[in-house]
C-alpha cells in the first residue's frame, strides 16, 4: 500500500483554509493557522502560485484560491456521468415546476450542487454549482442520509446546526425524520434551512441501486406550498425525474 | 528564495492530465504519461484521492477528477473581484443586447471565462463557466493580446490553430488585428473560430489602468452582423459595460 504524501496533503490543506472564512491571507497566518514553519508554508505557496493553484494579491502580498481550481472544476463536471444524464430532465423540471431546480451529490459533510437550473423566469439568480448544502436540514441532504449509509454517519457525526426555529437537530427526532423520508421515497425542508424557502427532493440510483445524489426544487414557500405541505404535484414531478435520471443511469424499472 | 516541491508539481501534472483528452485514466496510464515510477504515481493518486482531488471508478479502477475541485473552484469565483464587480452589469447587458454575455480573464495560454449569461430566451444553454476560450481567434481574446501584454506574447509563442476558414493564424496579419483592436478600443470575431457566431469584447481595466478581464457578448451572426461587420448599438453596448465595470474596480474615467 503506497503511503501517503505529506506535502500534497499540506497543500490541500492550504486550499481547504483559503476556500474558507478569510480566503485572502497573509504568509504568517496560513504559517499560524496550519501550524507550520514559515519556511515550510512558503515553499508549498510557491509551487501552488506557479501551478495556478493560488494567486498572490499584487498590492498587498496576501494570497488567495488561483484560476486553474475553476478549470479543472469545471473539467469535473465535464466527465460527470450523473450530471451529464440529468441535464434534459432538470430542464424539463424547472420548465414544468417554475422552480429552480437542484442536483446534489455526497461530498465531505455536505452536499455539493453539481448542477443548477434558474427558476425560469426574468429574475436576477446567482449560479450555486460548486456550492455546499447541510445534510441534515435540506431536502437533498436528508435523502441522501436516508439512503446512503456513509452520509448518514456523516450526519450523525457532524454539527447539526439550527439554522432556523424549525431545524431539527436532535437525534431521535433526526432518525425518525429520515425512516419517513424512507417509507415515502421523498425529502422535504420547509423552512428548516432558509426562512421563507421550502424544498422537495428525491434520491437517484444508479445500474447496482446505490444511491448516487439526489435532485428537487427550491423556492418560496407561498409558491411551492399549502399550509405546512409541498404542493403534491411537485412533490410527483420531482420523483418523476428522479426516476428517468435513474432510468437513464441504467437502474432497473422495480 | 523558497524551492518548489517536486511531489506537488507531479501532483498538478496528474490533474492537468485527468482534465485534458482521455479524462478517465488507469494507473499505468497516468505513470506512463508523466513518466513515474508506478509506486510514485499510485502514491500522488492515493493522496489525491484521499484529498477528493480525485475519485475512482469502482468497477475500472480508473481514475478521474474529483469532486473538491468543484468546491475550490466556486471558492475562487466566490473572491473573485471583477467578477463580483462585472455582475449587475452584465445581466443588464444580455437584457439589452439579448445575446450571451461572456467575461474572461487570462488564464496559462487561454481566456478562462469566469461568468457567463445565458440568452434572455428559452433556449436550452450550456454554462461555459470555467472554459477555455483560445486567445487568438476569440473576440475576449484578441482583447486581451491587444491590451495585456503576458496575453501578447501567449498568443504569439504559441500554436495560433487555424479553426475556420477565416481565422487569422500569421504573425503579421495578427499584429496588425491587435493594432486595429487597440486603436478602436475593442475587438471582432465573425466566425473566426466558430461558424455561425460572431463576438465583439472589450477590455476592462483597474485602479492601475491595467487590463484585468474583456467582457463580450456572443450571438448568431444572422441576428448580431450586418454583412461582415458587428452591429454598431452591440458594439457601443459592450463598450459602456466595459467601461462601467471598470469605473467599479475604480478605474479613472480618463
Amino acid at each position: 500500500m503506497a503511503r501517503t504524501i505529506q506535502s500534497l496533503e499540506r497543500a490541500a490543506a492550504v486550499l481547504r483554509l483559503l476556500a474558507g472564512g478569510e480566503r485572502r491571507l497573509g504568509l504568517s497566518e496560513i504559517a499560524s493557522a496550519l501550524d507550520l514553519a514559515k519556511g515550510t508554508a512558503h515553499g508549498l505557496l510557491r509551487t501552488l502560485q506557479q501551478e495556478g493553484f493560488v494567486e498572490q494579491e499584487a498590492v498587498t502580498g496576501r494570497y488567495q484560491l488561483g484560476a486553474e481550481l475553476l478549470r479543472l472544476g469545471n473539467s469535473y463536471l465535464d466527465v460527470h456521468e450523473l450530471r451529464a444524464r440529468a441535464l434534459v430532465w432538470t430542464d424539463d423540471l424547472a420548465r414544468s415546476s417554475g422552480e429552480s431546480v437542484y442536483l446534489g451529490v455526497l461530498h465531505q459533510q455536505g452536499v455539493l450542487i453539481v448542477h443548477h437550473v434558474f427558476r425560469p423566469d426574468d429574475s436576477r439568480q446567482v449560479l450555486e454549482v460548486g456550492a455546499m448544502q447541510p445534510l441534515h436540514s435540506t431536502a437533498l441532504g436528508k435523502v441522501l442520509c436516508a439512503f446512503d449509509p456513509v452520509a448518514h454517519s456523516e450526519a450523525l457525526d457532524g454539527r447539526r446546526t439550527d439554522f432556523t426555529e424549525r431545524t431539527v437537530t436532535g437525534e431521535d427526532r433526526f432518525e425518525t425524520l429520515l425512516e419517513t423520508v424512507r417509507a415515502r421515497g421523498w425529502a422535504a425542508d420547509v423552512e428548516e434551512t432558509w426562512d421563507g424557502l421550502a424544498s422537495v427532493a428525491a434520491p437517484i440510483h444508479d445500474r447496482r441501486r446505490m444511491p448516487v445524489g439526489a435532485v428537487g426544487i427550491t423556492g418560496a414557500v407561498e409558491r411551492v406550498c399549502e399550509g405546512e405541505e409541498l404542493l403534491p404535484r411537485l412533490v410527483a414531478a420531482v420523483r418523476d425525474t428522479a426516476r428517468a435520471v435513474s432510468r437513464d443511469l441504467g437502474a432497473l424499472r422495480f
